[in-house]
């Protein structure tokens, strides 16, 4: 099981190749919220969101032989922007299995950090077996975006800086997905400060963390239908034990409020944020008197945004 | 004449008042300028650009029988909400002439801040002349949004703590409309550091600056057919003397460039700027020999852009 330890040697072996990331406050947002919120901004993060932690922890754990064989993986696109420039660095080359749904902007941010796109049908069967093509012709090693202790403990550093940065942090918001990022972030914050909440936010359609808790067992989503490009995935069965472990509540979030939040933080805080991260704001707003007064870490986990597709168009 | 000590002391003045903002750098922007750039994000300042200080430095400087007898200026928003939110925190009141094809985040803002707008016709002259009727009605305190020193002043604040915070500046750029801010650029950039270059970014749709400069007297805007609504004013008896005295160049730059540079902000830099600042990329970007390897402050002015009116849409 993954520790607070391996999140501190994960954060020793990346810092050369990441961003140390602000946390911005808004004082408007923080008047509507009722809270004190710490946007964690991963959206500045190199190629564009917190992917490249665990990515970066997983490739320099790699050996030279399993390198030269090629990478191989897949992603709703930061997971293979963030590997792609990983191995690249490490002078390798990534295979990226991605749904054609994808946003044409990850899809480049892909081939720019040098990966090669290979296609498969949104649904999460089609893109496993896809992957299972890829390394069967190629051999290629298999570096999974979530369901890997390495992966895992990178991802845990985010918060990680979030309790060093603000150590007055209560709560700490993540968006969920295939559990990743916030199964890293709980090893990280309930063994750094053992009062801390952490809370998963979890598109209404495609909550299958959520049901899975509620069901005690792994299920999968029913829908993927949501602007949430990045949230679509499933929980994994080494993420899900965390979540279970840990987790203080998962809380599924409605598109319409996602939609809403993401103008908001565009508009009052200038930045540009993907919807699978103000899926945290919208989460505290409509849960206000949970966080009322509270000091809130939310992870803003990407920035890669098509800005030829955006939804209040 | 406008001095450094004005400037110094407009900034402990409006110290309390105002952010620090960041400056940010960006590797891939870096790499296609060939320079190193260090972005001075005011679209992060209160009400949303650099305007607050040179709106709070008058502000503060006003009589309350100034005060209680209510502003007035004109402005093409960012202004206005500066103004309106330095004079409500004085317990005043603020009226706004505002040009109709104004953006409808801009006038929201100045309505937020406390401000009353008054609508005009887009064009200089009709901005100044309902400024005179409500000025004449009211027996309002007129604080004109640029040709005033206290204004310039303040506005200098900016380049003043890009220079403190990275003193191995080679050139500043910065837009250039009204010239509050280039001239307070100017004299801030000029008198610290004897060596800095000083360029003024100007749209080839409003270049009346360019053509004064060139004329050696002041001209008004053949067309004011620019995306950059808050370059759309005519440059100001006051501030013109002190650009023509110190400025090292004024560069048009074409609506295309404006855009492309736009696009390229938001998204390598996941901030959201406005056109009106995104020039000074652009300026650097088709200029690219009088920026070689030199480390240069550009001035990101604001970032209050409506996010339903994207020009690549």
């Amino acid at each position: 099981m993954l520790t607070l330890k391996d999140i501190e040697l994960a954060h020793e072996r990346i810092r050369p190749f990441i961003h140390r990331t602000p946390i911005l406050t808004n004082s408007s947002l923080n008047k509507l919220a009722g809270a004190e919120l710490f946007f964690k901004c991963e959206n500045f993060q190199k190629a564009g969101s917190f992917k490249i932690r665990g990515a970066t922890n997983t490739v320099e754990l790699l050996s030279d032989s399993e390198l030269k064989r090629g990478i191989a993986t897949t992603s709703s696109g930061n997971h293979g922007a963030a590997l792609s420039m990983a191995v690249s660095r490490r002078g390798g080359s990534t295979k990226v299995v991605m749904p054609h749904n994808t946003p044409k902007i990850k899809v480049e941010n892909v081939k720019r950090n040098g990966g090669e796109v290979v296609w498969c049908e949104p649904d999460q069967k089609f893109r496993e077996s896809v992957l299972s093509d890829v390394v069967e012709e190629t051999a290629a090693t298999v570096v999974h975006p979530y369901n890997d202790e390495r992966i895992m403990a990178g991802q845990g550093t985010c918060a990680k800086e979030i309790l060093e940065d603000v150590p007055t942090i209560d709560c700490i918001v993540s968006p969920v997905s295939g559990g990743g990022l916030l199964s890293g972030s709980l090893v990280a914050a309930k063994n750094m400060k053992n009062s801390v909440k952490v809370f998963g936010a979890e598109p209404e359609e495609a909550d299958d963390a959520y049901q899975s808790l509620k069901q005690g067992k792994i299920v999968p989503n029913k829908t993927i239908n949501t602007i949430c490009d990045g949230l679509r995935a499933e929980i994994g069965s080494k993420t899900f034990p965390v979540i279970q472990n840990l987790v203080d509540e998962i809380i599924p979030v409605s598109e319409k409020d996602i939609i809403e939040s993401l103008q908001m933080i565009w508009e009052r805080m200038k930045i540009i944020v993907e919807p699978s991260c103000s899926i945290s704001l919208a989460l505290i707003l409509k849960n206000k008197m949970m966080f009322k007064n509270k000091n809130v870490g939310l992870i803003m986990s990407g920035g890669n945004v098509d800005l030829n597709k955006l939804p209040w168009k």
